[in-house]
């Protein structure tokens, strides 16, 4: 019996986690690609990936599995290669934290949009670690159901990789990460700005309050990652930053009357809602 | 030698915690009082305080100490009727969230404002612990320099409790507390609201995304205290809030101009903003 072959295109955090799991939990041989071959180098130094491949194609030949580790701009383009290259039983999945795009862009059976929900603000295979997954959230948004088979397929090995898989629409799959993932970013950014307009002398203490420190622990997150990230899902993050001003500003104006059963009421909805989150 | 006497006005988590370490720590007799009688008898249950005193005036009497641990709006208040009953040697502090209503309505050389940084999201003796201020700042916000004396014992005081002391002007105090914890308290409660909207049969999985569990943990905190907390500071919260629907909209035209070198700079500002907090 031929053990499992498992490709990862792009061997960062999710790419070399991916890979690292994969040896070791399932015996899998992984073979590895990354544009930088620095970073491929170092997967093969740290044990992530048996084999370093020179071109993308080569990578992926004989994989029972590909996984598209790419920043999220890339990954369509990326995943059409694997497609090409990859056998008929091959499946591939994309590791994109937003998915409408790379959903219109490929169609292949073969093919399922994925996103595990873990270690997006940091980058790199240093990072990389076997439990990664243990107990996260991997999202699959397929087009349609020609890609049952595959969506099947890849359910079973997140699982056994640790993950919990959920199938979801792309469009509802965006729309909630710009709520609790994009929005939570863009929110620690504007904190830390405010605060050092507060104290711009702070030198290291403003971090003592608690409610602070948990609100801005992904402040300024890696920047080519999260650019990227806010461009693929430009227009549903400004419709959610369009509500959230509309609700800020109607937070001002309640501040602006000293109304306080206007606050009072708004923060009771907000213990009823996160009791529902 | 007579031991430490402590008076404790409001025995919820904040006096709870002070009077638990004064016995504890230092070996103080701490006397209490609590408008509700039923959280002043669940205070001596649980050992928090050698005596509950009948009226405000019976607790300060005899006391070196007099700490007013009430909701922030009746803060200056029980303060004066603390100092009327106080003897010249007592010292008086509060423990109000915002500093500039009661800096400016209690002038007593006695009285030095103050402000723990611990624990505010939750309410009641039942979390009061004698550790709650290890590691924890401790801000006094003095009126002039005829309180020196007193902010002097107290802040000996506080170390002894485990708190860092630091005086701070009571405007500098209020414009900081306004962006580090009462703008996170108002994104969490506008982060569950647009999850929900997002997401409304979440049932209880949103919380699977780190970034959003981490910035929505004080979503909702207690209502009665937070309300009063953000109408004493009502100005300088609409001040921040203004500030931050500005940056808001700049972030929203960058989105819609899907202006990627604009959000890569402004995210850069915010990873130098971050290391600077």
């Amino acid at each position: 019996m031929t053990s499992l072959r498992v490709a990862v295109l792009g061997v960062g955090l999710i790419g070399g986690s991916i890979a690292l799991s994969a040896r070791r939990r399932l015996g899998a041989h992984v073979s590895g690609w990354d544009p930088d071959a620095g970073a491929l180098e170092r997967a093969v130094q740290m044990g992530a990936i048996d084999t370093a491949a020179g071109a993308l194609p080569e990578a992926v030949a004989g994989a029972d599995y590909a996984f598209v580790a790419a920043p999220v701009g890339a990954c369509a383009d990326v995943a059409l290669q694997a497609l090409e290259a990859a056998s008929a039983e091959c499946v591939v999945s994309d590791a994109g934290s937003t998915k409408r795009r790379v959903a219109a862009a490929v169609s292949d059976p073969r093919f399922v949009p994925g996103h595990p929900l873990a270690g997006a603000e940091t980058a790199g295979v240093d990072g990389a670690r076997e439990d990664l997954f243990d107990g996260a959230l991997w999202y699959f948004t397929p087009a349609d159901d020609r890609s049952a088979p595959a969506l099947a397929r890849l359910s079973a090995l997140v699982q056994q990789l640790g993950a919990t898989p959920v199938a979801l629409d792309p469009d509802a799959h965006d729309r909630l990460m710009a709520a609790v993932s994009q929005l939570p970013h863009v929110f620690a950014n504007v904190l830390v700005a405010q605060a050092l307009r507060a104290a711009p002398t702070a030198g290291g203490s403003l971090g003592d309050n608690p409610s602070f420190r948990d609100a801005t622990r992904v402040a300024g997150a890696n920047t080519g990652v999260w650019t990227d990230i806010y461009v693929s899902n430009a227009d549903m993050l400004a419709a959610t930053l369009d509500d959230t001003i509309s609700e800020l500003s109607g937070i001002r104006d309640a501040l602006d009357a000293e109304d306080a059963a206007a606050l009072s009421a708004w923060n009771e909805r907000a213990r009823e809602n996160r009791e529902s989150t």
